[in-house]
């Protein structure tokens, strides 16, 4: 692993299916501070609660193990012992006690949860530590993701070389609060809880929660950020290396994230959608979200078709103050509206060239203040039919 | 027309196709109480904003006309010249005044509203009273339906025999709160205004309200009721007959707005979810909805695959409180969780087999009230992607 003292393995353990790598391990040979967040979801998976109910009691952890292919959601006491004898089985073979052992899962939802299977791949698990490439090891947590999501940063701090890296999946149900989603990002740099915690929320709010793919939030959503301090790098709020360490923490969580979208069941384009002009940023991500969202403009997206009506149509459906009239939209470059009026010398063949590019902006101005947000959204394909309703996912 | 006094006829202005009906005129022999309700979208189209315009400074009107294939919305001044052009047009050649005739507009929003094709065709729109069928009618105001939407019902009050009927058009861009939807519903009782408008209240929020095809909320969305007292039958609040033509009425209203939904863009499916046992009809209303709009599970349907954990995931995704240990899930009558246990003798052929159909009802019991509130949505399917990527519509 790329970061100090971090290392990784996985191996198949037959979940969903033969021969894949559907189990992974993260161990540190030092403990580390952690910082997490969960889904918002009412519904929550028996794994990530008793990875919450363990962080609860201990920040500090020694290992993180995550499957794909179950979800371990709403599998009742049955899933909570699955999850709690993975856990014991793990600390014991690593020597380490039940609540520095954090577990994530990832997959179909209801499914019995197979836990002797993991419970049985283990020992390999842990022989297998270090002789995988995080690209091996980011496809053992793959669903219906097409390709595996890994980002990394140095970054030299007052002379200190400082690592992070990070991997991630996720494909569908993906909402800006949290998708299908699962992210694990560690540094070796030396920083307290409290403000891991405080980089964590700042990071997740500005990727993570400013993606969407399908509006859909699920049960199993987790984002782990760990440091376990072997690059003897110390981070503290007044150092002066704060910001850039913070900046390189933001860049992996974003990279991570649009690689998320990217990879949308489906997807062919990644637009960031910025509304700008509001009263208040959130008001500014409401809008960006309804747009982000709209199957009619998500299918225009699809379609290359620079159709803004779809798109001003959506920013009025919120209960936000909207004027067309004092709005202005950029596709790209290309002004399609200015302050309510098509300009006269408006060519739609400049504005459908930019929409034929993979990755393009469109921007919103309200013309109702100083503030603005982001959202980062992908096309509604076909695709994302067969995806979700030609199989089970 | 099936109700006394109103008439109906249609002709081709060639808006957006040649040799279509795409205007239709309604018009009453007697004025009629007029009660109607508008999209809540911010953006409003200008040919809605003179319709309301119209009806506030006047609820006796004496005529509507329809267009469809331009929205007439975006289109500032020029919109707002042209609504009026055609009102003023219209009402000269009736004879009647200004704000008794009310403009309604479907279609691409913000391409230039061309008003003088409407102005044309006016002579021959009054000619063509009465030459055809309510179904031809109906067809006029078609966009992306595939069928025209009409229905209407005879009752007998205290003897007198009173008809209520309404024609709709709409398919996509429909939301619980109204979509690209217009629809037209007349009868032939006596009624003042002020009752028209609660029973309108009412009845929409029974149907219109309660349909989704794709979330997506429209500029142009109208409802109008309209009495004009023909059948001498007088309805007061406190008339024997009130409830049941209240009922009548309604039944109307849920008629077209299941019909919408049967025709929502690319549908093959017309699924009732239903969500009972809340604290209060609002929190049933708020999980229905995220579950019919939610687009894991709108696959699901057109998968016909009963995976439940989408709806749970999908009800745990709003803010109202949501245990999962509570819930009971039935695909028809198939108890697919029981209290959060999937039940011993559980068979999935069996809620697969209710998939199968056409039409069938999801009901999700929450475990904490004694409220209920139903949405009636369609799947989502590879079609809906070809009607809104393919092409501009």
């Amino acid at each position: 692993s790329a970061v100090k003292g971090f290392s990784l393995s996985c191996a198949p353990a037959g979940i969903k299916y033969k021969n894949r790598d559907d189990v992974l391990l993260i161990t540190s040979e030092l403990p580390f501070n952690t910082a997490a967040v969960f889904t918002e979801n009412k519904v929550k998976a028996e794994s990530l609660q008793l990875c919450k109910k363990n962080l609860e009691e201990n920040s500090q952890c020694k290992a993180v193990i995550v499957n794909s292919g179950n979800a371990n959601a709403c599998n009742g006491e049955e899933g909570i012992k699955g999850a709690r004898s993975i856990t014991e089985k793990l600390s014991e073979a690593l020597n380490v006690r039940f609540n520095e052992v954090l577990i994530a899962s990832t997959g179909v939802i209801g499914e019995k949860f197979p836990a002797d299977k993991i419970i049985q791949i283990i020992p390999q698990l842990i022989q297998n530590k270090d002789k995988h490439d995080e690209i091996t090891c980011a496809k053992s947590i793959m669903t219906t993701d097409l390709f595996p999501k890994i980002s990394s940063i140095k970054v030299n701090l007052s002379g200190t070389e400082v690592n992070i890296g990070g991997l991630a999946k996720g494909a569908g149900m993906i909402s800006p609060n949290m998708g299908t989603m699962l992210a694990f990002i560690a540094t070796d740099a030396k920083i307290e809880t409290p403000l891991l915690k405080e980089i964590l929320k700042d990071c997740v709010n500005s990727s993570f929660n400013r993606i969407t793919v399908d509006g859909d939030t699920s049960t199993n959503d987790t984002v782990i950020l760990m440091a376990n301090g072997a690059s003897e790098m110390v981070i503290r709020r007044d150092s002066d290396d704060y910001n850039s360490f913070k900046q390189a923490v933001q860049s992996v969580f974003i990279d991570l994230a649009k690689m998320i979208v990217r990879d949308g069941e489906g997807a062919t384009k990644l637009v960031n959608i910025i509304v700008k002009d509001t009263f208040s940023v959130q008001d500014a991500l409401i809008i960006a979200r309804k747009i982000a969202n709209s199957p009619l403009v998500k299918t225009a997206l699809h379609g290359e078709d620079p159709n803004w009506g779809r798109i001003l149509a959506a920013a009025g459906n919120t209960e936000i103050a909207f004027e067309y009239k004092k709005a202005s939209l950029f596709i790209g470059d290309v002004t399609v509206l200015d302050k309510g009026e098509v300009p006269e010398n408006y060519d739609e063949k400049k504005s459908n060239a930019v929409m034929k590019n993979k990755e393009f902006d469109i921007t919103l101005s309200c013309g109702n203040g100083f503030h603005s947000a982001n959202i980062w959204t992908s096309d509604l394909t076909k695709e994302y039919i067969s995806i979700n309703a030609d199989y089970r996912s």
